[in-house]
């Protein structure tokens, strides 16, 4: 079993992710003392049922006293009143991080609360279900997953170094990034498929000769995987549009051009340019496969968070032949 | 055991759809003889490796002769030269279906070549995976699916209701209604957003700052789904986007109005707006879990093909308790 690395972490905020990590913890023997914050009585309450904390309380300042790294974990909207009321309370040489899934804004909104001899950085757990509060947390969330670490110029080293061990022991894979690019990359593979699918259901939705009741029996033809991103946290999401605006636009700008090409060329009948389009990106799925990010077996597309060691390559194998 | 419905069903197609179809026919004991058609050599080779068929052909016309039931399950773009091609030599009373996403096109085509004496009950199992070929067809692929009947008008009530009993038995629940009404539904459920996880997936492949390496490192943000739909089969889908041009359009167009509003309102900083959005899209999959076309479990979502009876509310419940 593994030495704990700290004796006191917080975990501010303790939906999804702040729940997940709570657990991945217990289960990694990461912290010797877990504590948890929420601002609703009702979370508390459930996580208190729950007992992936080992203390929890309403009061952010109580929460990180003593700790020796801190986890900003709630919807990035409030990382910077947040850090404004934690940061008298810090311990000197303490680590604050977060799971933000967006780098520059937050960095804008919190480093300027860090007090001198606090470490600040940013992290970003590549991870999530469309579940949200702290019954949806999980230890395997994390397991093969990446988790971008986008530290500052002229970080502490060791600080950064810690972050990552932090994050290995919970299950991740880690990379170093700057917040600028993580931003752009992100919102191609996150942020922007999140809101086409917040749009495309919503779209459908709004069809007056089309019943709901019609949309959600036939839903197995492609609109299912899309509902099931468009179920994502509201208030998260929101959040993450405010502020990676920049990235997002410019995508989205991309996105909608080639859409109006496409739409063009069903218009004119161009089936070799649509035929190739469609051969493109299914290449594309195969590297996703490959690099063991998904599972090419049908029913259990997400299933790689089961076991650990099993999430790179070997489901791969196994579960194709588990059909024939 | 039920008594087989026919003596002999021909599958002109053996693919994801034709071949499942052969797989669900043995399993529910539905024809005496299957007779499979394809035209490429290396799909027969590996149809007859996999033996889903009691006989082989690559000769249509060959391959509905005495057929009491000729089902089309190619590409909807060769229906018409299909249709044309076995017209002459199918049986007295026998019935001719298929299983295209479009239909309105699909009646256009196959329709004229239809003799006197043979019925034409149009279908669309609304079932599938992005893998396609023979290798990829299984058995419960369309259990608890909807198959979605479209019958021309004046149609032979007892075909309809032969067809209707066929994909009961085949594991499917069945609904009628009308083509363009079905074509419209279609490009909702699934025509446009396979259209959207194309497009996107395009999108990120032609940005240069970002590697196509990063894409799919990261993809476990949303981006993955939509991989997963845009690795369907190239040739189907360009048909599809040729047959349904219209309803194809028109819901490309309003998703296109509600995408510039959002782009919109993030510019602007609505977030009053993102949230409300956001928060009604996930009422609406909600309302799918609900109506069992997919599960609330994360990992296994979907994992609704396993079992016959399990694929309504039973597997909710039991795969939410497992993970807790």
């Amino acid at each position: 079993m593994n030495k704990p690395m700290f004796d006191r972490v917080a975990i501010l905020g303790i939906g999804l992710i702040g729940s997940s990590i709570a657990h991945a913890m217990r289960r990694g023997h990461v912290a010797r003392e877990i504590v948890g914050h929420a601002h609703r009585a009702e979370t508390l309450k459930r996580a208190r049922k729950l007992g992936f904390a080992d203390r929890l309380t309403d009061n952010a300042a109580a929460a990180v006293k003593g700790a020796d790294l801190v986890i900003l974990a709630a919807p990035v909207g409030v990382f910077g009143a947040l850090a404004k009321a934690i940061a008298p309370h810090l311990k000197s040489g303490a680590i604050v991080s977060d799971v933000g899934s967006v780098k520059g804004a937050v960095i804008a909104d919190v480093s300027p609360h860090i007090p001198r001899g606090v470490h600040f950085v940013p992290a970003h757990p590549i991870a999530g279900t469309e579940r949200s509060g702290p019954d949806a947390g999980f230890a395997e969330l994390f397991d093969g997953r990446w988790c971008i670490l986008t530290p500052l110029k002229g970080a502490n080293k060791r600080a950064i170094s810690t972050v990552k061990t932090f994050w290995e022991r919970l299950g991740s894979r880690v990379d170093v990034m700057d917040a600028k690019h993580h931003d752009l990359v992100l919102a191609v593979t996150s942020h922007v498929p999140h809101l086409i699918a917040y749009n495309i259901v919503g779209t459908a939705d709004d069809l007056s000769t089309v019943t709901q009741g019609e949309v959600i029996k036939y839903s197995a033809g492609g609109f299912r995987d899309f509902t099931r991103i468009a179920a994502s946290d509201p208030t998260m999401w929101r959040d993450v549009f405010l502020n990676n605006k920049d990235a997002v636009l410019e995508v989205l700008g991309r996105f909608s051009e080639d859409l109006s090409a496409l739409q063009r060329q069903i218009r004119w009948s161009d089936g070799d340019a649509l035929h190739k389009l469609f051969a493109r990106t299914r290449a594309i799925r195969r590297g996703i496969v490959d690099a063991g990010q998904d599972s090419a077996e049908v029913n259990f597309g997400r299933n790689v968070t089961v076991k650990k060691s099993a999430s790179r390559a070997a489901p791969r194998l196994s579960r194709v032949r588990r059909r024939r």
